[in-house]
Parts: C-alpha cells; structure tokens; sequence
C-alpha cells in the first residue's frame, strides 16, 4: 500500500494540454507546487508535456519503473489504460475517472473489464469515482483541480489525523477546515467505489502508519462487514465513522451516489459497539471531534468540572454533560475552600462560577486546585475572552492538562467566526460550540474504555451494555453485513 | 413598556468618572456614540459630567422630566438610588447592578426593599443583575462595557428578529453573531433576574412591536407559568426558546445563576407544544433558525426536494429529513423529464444530483421546475460553490422561492469560516450545517401548522399529538409551574 503514498514515479494518464482537462491540474499540483522529488509523466493521444511532465502518447513508452499509475480519462478508454499498465509492470493504480459501477449497466461492463485485468495482472486499484490520495508528509497529492494556495496551505499542515471518505465532495470540506484548526492531517484518502481498495484495506495501512493517530472515515456503505470488523478491531488508535443510510431513504439516496449497498444500519451501529468505533453524528463531527485526541490525555473517569465567567453556561452545560451520560464532579467542602482562598470566585460549587475579572495567577491557582483533585476527572472550561490575557491563561492549561493526565474540552462563548480565528491564531484546542466540547469529552472517554478492557470478558460486557436494546448477538454484523 | 425602548430623558446612576465605572460606559454610548436624541444625565457623588452628560449629585437635583433610569451601582446603595427616582416622579427603571436575589441573604433583603419602593411609587422596573435594552430603531442602548467599534456595526443592523435574554454572557454572543449574518437585530432585551418585568411582559410587547417578526428567548426559568403561556399563545409571530434545565443538574446550575426555579421541564415542555413555541436545542439555533423566518415564505407542506453537485449530501441530508420528520418529495416521470431536458443532470430523481457544472440558465430552469410542482413543498439545497456564477445562482433562487411562496434551506457545503463570509459578503440566508438547514424547514412547516389550524379543537389534537408520551393534561403547566 505504501506506493499509493509514497511512490517515486508517477504517470498521470489522461493528462493533456486540452482546456479543462482534469490530468493536467494534477500533473501541475505534482511537478510545480511540489517538492514531492519523484519523477511525473503524462500519458495522451498526442504524447505532449504537460506543466513540465514529458508526454508519452502510451503509458508503455515511458522509460524506466513506475511505482503509480493515475488514470483520469473518460470510463470508456480506462480499461485500455489499465492493460496498458499491467504491460508496463505497475502495480498500483488510482482511477479517478466517474462513469463506472455508479454510472449504470454499461459503466458496470467497463468496471467488470478491469477486474479482469487486475486479476490477470496482480495489480491493486484505487477508485474509481475518487480522488486518490494527499500525504502532508512528503507532500505528494494527487487530487484533481487543487489551486497552488490551497496546496501550500495543507503542505504545511503537517499533522497526525488521517481521513479515509467515500465522497470527493467531502474531501473538500475536510480540506477546508484544515486551513483554521490547532488538528493537522497526515493522510486524506479518497477511496469512491472501492472495487478493489475498501475502507478496511486503508484501516489496516493506518493502523500501522506511524504519522496517523487518529482515524475518521466518511462512508456510504461498508463492502465487507466482516473484513472492516477485523481490521477496525486491532487499531488501538481512534476511529470515528460518519456513516450514511440511518432511515432508508437516506440508503436509497447513498445508492445512486457511490454505487454501494448502504447495508442494514443497526447491523453496522453493533458492529460499531463491539470494535470500539465512535459513530459520529455529523460531518462536522468529523472534523471537530479529533481534537480531543490529538491536544488532549484521555478522560479516565466520568466526574467533570466547569468553570466560567457567565452563569448562562453552567446551566446548559451541566443538562448536556449529564445526558452524554458524564457526571457533575461533586467538590468537598477542602477543595471548595482552596477555590475560596484564590480570591473572588463567585460560586466554588460545580459549576464554579468565576465572576467577571480574574488575574492570570488566579487562573492558574485555579487549574491547578482542579487538576489535582481526585474529585475531578476531566474539565470543560467556558471563560469569556474579555482580555488577551485569557487566551495566554488557556494557553497554559493546555500544557497542564499534560501535566496532570486530564483533558479539558474548552469552549469560549463567541461567535463560531471568532472562536475558529482564536483557535487558528493562538493554536489552542477550542470547540465551536458547547455541545461539541462536551460530546468531545464523551467519546473520549468511551475510547478509553474500550482499550483499557483487554480482558475478552468485559469487552463483550462493555458491547452488551452498547446495544443491549437492540438484541443482536455478537457475530451477527459479521454474517449479515 | 415602550419608555425602556424609545426614552426621550434618561439618567444613568451611578455614572462617574473613576477608573473601570461600568457606568460610564453607557454614557459614552449613550451620548458620545449614539445619534438617540435624548437628553443623558449622570448620577454619582461629585455630581460631575461623565462623557459630556451633565452630573447631579442627586436624582432629584436632575432638572426637567426623567423618562427612564438606568442604575448601575453597588448593590447596597441601590434601593436608595430607586427611592430617589421613585420622588423624581420616574416610572421606569432599569437595574443592571448584581448582588440581589441571585447573591445570598443580604441581596434577597435588598431585593425586598426595593420591591416594597417600587409598589409605594407604581414604577416598573427591568433587572436587577441586567444589560437593560438596545434599539436598532432608534439606535439606543444601555448596554455596559459596549465599545464603539461594536455599537457601530449593530446601530446598522436595523432588522426584524427580537431577543428576550435572562442572561448577559449570552447577549454577548448573540451581539457578536448579527455582525456576519443576513439576519438583523431588532431589539434585544436583558431580563436578568426578572423581580419585576418578566418574559411574559416583554413576549406581550414584542408581539405588537411592528419592527418584531420573529422572536427568539434564552431561559433559565419561567417566573409565572400561567402569565407565560397566556403571553405566548396571543402571538402569531414565531417564539423560539432555548431554556437551560432539562435535566436535575441543570436546574440546580441555573438556580446559582439568575436566582430562579427552573421549574419542572417536563411541564414547560408540554406548555410549548400548547402555546406552538419551538422549543430550540442549542444556543447557536437561536441564531441560525430564525433565519427561515426572516428570509423565507413558510414550508406549508412535508415533501422535500434536494438539489446538489455532491452526491455525498444526498444521502446524509435524506436521513436527517426523515428523522425530521419532513418527506422526501416523489417526483412523477414529467417532472423528471422536465429535469432532463435540462441539460447534463447526473440525476432526476430525489435527491437531484446536478453533476459537476451547470451554467446560470440550467440553475435558473431546475429552480422553476421545481418550485412550481405541487410534487415539492420547499428545497433543501446543497450547491457546491466553484465559481462565483453559483453564488448569483443562489441569490436568484432566493428570490424565486418568494415569487412561488415556497422556502429553501440553503447549504453550500465549505468549511463554516467560509459559509459565514458567502453569508456576510453576499447577504443570502445560508446555513452552517445541513443539519441546521434541514432543522429550519422542520421548525417553519411546525409554526406553518400550529397558525393554519385556528380552530380550538384541533389546536388541542395538535397539543395531545405534541405530548402523547407525557400524559400531562391541557392544564398541567398553569397549574404546575
């Protein structure tokens, strides 16, 4: 799997110097925005260079190995292009092309055409209907019709969460997101119609990929429930799932789109339950949730303190941590006088009410009375951002959060505009809102659940617990998926 | 009421030059910031001008006719400050200070003192533990703290949605949010700890406030059950509420807030279903939703068509409409055929997946065809932005949909920085999340129902259908709360 990342020579075939030819972006984004070192070429009718790519009119006139083949052509002319690479020795190929198993019975004829030439040939493939792949690492991407600033701007998001989505659309929007966020990518993958790589295949390759930390997939369906179950189960590292097809319209839709059976979803929420998967309730979920994984220890325990200048939020956080199922640190009467004797603290019951003007030595007493407390397990701090010092003071409650193994999930009351631009300038784990910080600490906490229960036993104890209402026995995903 | 939003004479209590006087800065806006025309006098000690406002040493010293006081002064002096507005003939006042029934035994005795001036001299008063009022009509406001920069942008944003907000921290927020949406501000209103104009009161006069169309609410807690619901069910303008305390750890947070019970909210429930307030789940719907209101005809029916370029939100905004509860819309062959002869559409059945490029005419002839089936009640639109000719596309439907009487919940899927700058920059009503989009068509066909059926009877049939599950009879919240 590693030549569809790192690979040191690349033909893009169907790449020309026609007006709007998709190849050529990729070839541009490869050989100029680059410093990607391995060697591009492009394969066309004419046999041109294309952005400085030499062009060869067959892919088996190119001199020399290549690692990668990326055919982006029209779906009649791509299984002539994957014979011509069987000839030429490649071994992995990403077709981006569209018009196959999702475009009908003859897009279905051309799909069937190249399972038989992958067969004969050994090859692995990519797609199609999707856009490949984009490693921050050595800053190889080959996705079509990106611009040079968007490429710069992920080049240098050099990070540890990896993506694996079904829908090109999708890969937009995580891109996006990426330009104002404290997260970073390694790997955004894009697997379309997965007729050969699926989604457990990638699992299995992030598993061991040392840059990638966290894993959040967006899918339409699952090709096979018994391959992801096994390979989601060995990663210890956290796997978030957007899935499609909850009610059965939403299946019907997902159908037309990439060419999948959306499968049963009850079925696949207990798989969920059983491999330690956080099924994710959004798209923007997706993006919003690895935070706590890559900025923040894990939630040991379920006892959470808050603290804030405005009353408003100790109130509706307090009704949203207790329906993610996390409890209201209770705080004894020696930690409510240690809050008492910082200074003005308005209410040193949980949830403890700041009052408005704190000094930074007051802030930082404060965190540390709460992190040490055995009464507390994790927080979720709201403080308003009336003064710059407030962000230096959140700033050093990153670090002790480190320091004293508990996360803090922060949520500073401003507008959503606001809030992403602190995040992005100070580099600081913040949640767009209240909901989202305090479902962050809850999947954090599920995951470490999960992998603190090695013991088979309290495993299927924990999976029983997760869908006891739905009464599907333990290896009912695995043969009915 | 109208003297707290439209004063002519306003003293501000407690007004003085020192450093950090919260009072002071309402006298800078008030006079210096401000072209409210009213006369603006300060109170304090010294009787010295504050920001150009004549000082008095006494209330009564203050010559002429006083419309409306504003006190924002320590909590001890307080009582004496109502006094001496109560022998200045003021009927109208605004207490902003804190340390009343919200702050102990002391502050619950202040509170006592006060109520029993107030009734000697019939004056109303709003707060204590408040930001009083601001007026985009007008442009008058008694904020604290607000700076010039701020009061500017708002002072523009004359608009037809009103908040009712017992908290200040909130106010904040949804101060900060108008400054990048299509949705403007028409008053907003800071009840604080309500001891004697409550949120029934101020339901009553927005409701024929002519600048009002929509009504939005953050609660801690309902003050007088019966008066609530009477309020609200005489208004035929949209209320929607966000109230803190769904669970028992809410309660008890919200009680150290703004000294209120917050009541049984199984009943509060049940009393919304009754008056056909929506009931909103998060603070950021307070924002987003109104925006169907303000933007949109109502959806008068279930049956939903969606339109997009990524046939990944075809699937996922298809679940979300039926959890909903809205239809996806069954589009017969004609229509079908209509949308064909269009030109390149991937697909013509529900969810319409546009492929990637349509010109501005194609866009133009899919907005007619389906705006004008009786197939389809409203749209749910989810158009990639690739070229600025979708953004007109956009702004042209908007207009169609008030031409057909038909809404469309627009969302164009980018990263939420970008969506509110296409939101600001071009003014049409777009959501941040399909999920807010889809939530606003439900929350409009919801409002559309509760008005079209005037007759007792069925409006009761509504109220059982809301709370089936509850087994709370029509009475319960009057006589409960």
């Amino acid at each position: 799997m590693n030549m569809f990342f790192n690979p040191s020579s690349v033909a893009v075939i169907g790449a020309s110097n026609s007006p709007f030819n998709l190849g050529a972006t990729i070839c541009r984004s490869l050989h100029e925005f680059s410093p990607f070192g391995g060697a591009v070429y492009a394969v066309n009718r004419k046999g041109e260079d294309v952005h400085g790519c030499p062009g060869y009119s067959s892919v088996t006139d190119i001199p020399g190995h290549i690692d990668l083949g990326i055919i982006i052509a029209p779906a009649l002319v791509v299984p002539g292009f994957v014979k011509q690479c069987g000839e030429k020795g490649i071994k992995h190929i990403i077709i981006e092309s569209s018009g196959f198993s999702e475009g009908g019975e003859q897009g279905k004829a051309l799909q069937r055409e190249i399972d038989k030439i992958r067969n004969a040939y050994g090859m692995r493939i990519m797609g199609p209907n999707c856009l490949g792949v984009l490693n921050t690492e050595n800053k190889f991407c080959c996705f079509y019709g990106i611009q040079k600033d968007d490429f710069e701007t992920f080049a240098q998001k050099n990070g540890n969460i990896s993506y694996i989505i079904q829908s090109g659309g999708i890969v937009v929007i995580v891109l996006e997101s990426f330009k104002n966020d404290v997260v970073k990518a390694a790997k955004i993958i894009s697997i379309g119609n997965k007729s050969d790589i699926d989604e457990a295949d990638m699992i299995e390759y992030l598993s061991t990929d040392e840059k990638t930390k966290v894993i959040g997939m967006y899918l339409e369906n699952i090709k096979d429930g018994r391959k992801f179950l096994k390979a989601a189960k060995k990663v210890k590292k956290p796997i978030l799932v957007f899935k499609v097809g909850r009610t059965t319209e939403g299946v019907r839709a997902a159908q037309s789109h990439t060419a999948g059976m959306a499968n049963n979803d009850l079925i696949f929420e207990s798989a969920c339950a059983q491999a330690g998967i956080i099924r994710v309730n959004s798209i923007s979920e997706l993006h919003s949730l690895p935070r706590i994984f890559t900025q923040m220890p894990p939630l040991k325990g379920k006892k959470i303190a808050v603290f804030t200048n405005s009353g408003a939020f100790g109130g509706s956080t307090a009704d949203l941590r207790v329906q993610a199922g996390l409890e209201m640190a209770k705080l004894s009467p020696e930690t409510q006088e240690r809050l008492s004797r910082t200074g003005q603290i308005f209410n040193v019951t949980n949830p403890i009410d700041l009052g408005p003007a704190l000094s930074m030595q007051t802030f930082l007493e404060i965190f540390d009375i709460l992190l040490s407390s055995d009464e507390i397990d994790g927080l979720l701090p709201v403080p308003s951002l009336w003064h710059p010092m407030v962000i230096e003071a959140i700033m050093e409650l990153v670090k002790k959060c480190h320091g004293y193994g508990k996360p803090a999930a922060i949520y500073t009351p401003n507008a959503v505009d606001k809030t992403i631009a602190y995040r992005n300038n100070y580099q600081v784990p913040l949640f767009e809102s209240p909901e989202e910080a305090v479902r962050a600490l809850a999947v954090s906490h599920r995951q470490y659940c999960y992998h603190a229960m090695k013991d088979e036993l309290q495993l299927r104890a924990y999976y029983e617990l997760s869908i006891s209402q739905n009464n599907i026995s333990y290896n009912d995903y695995a043969d009915g998926a």
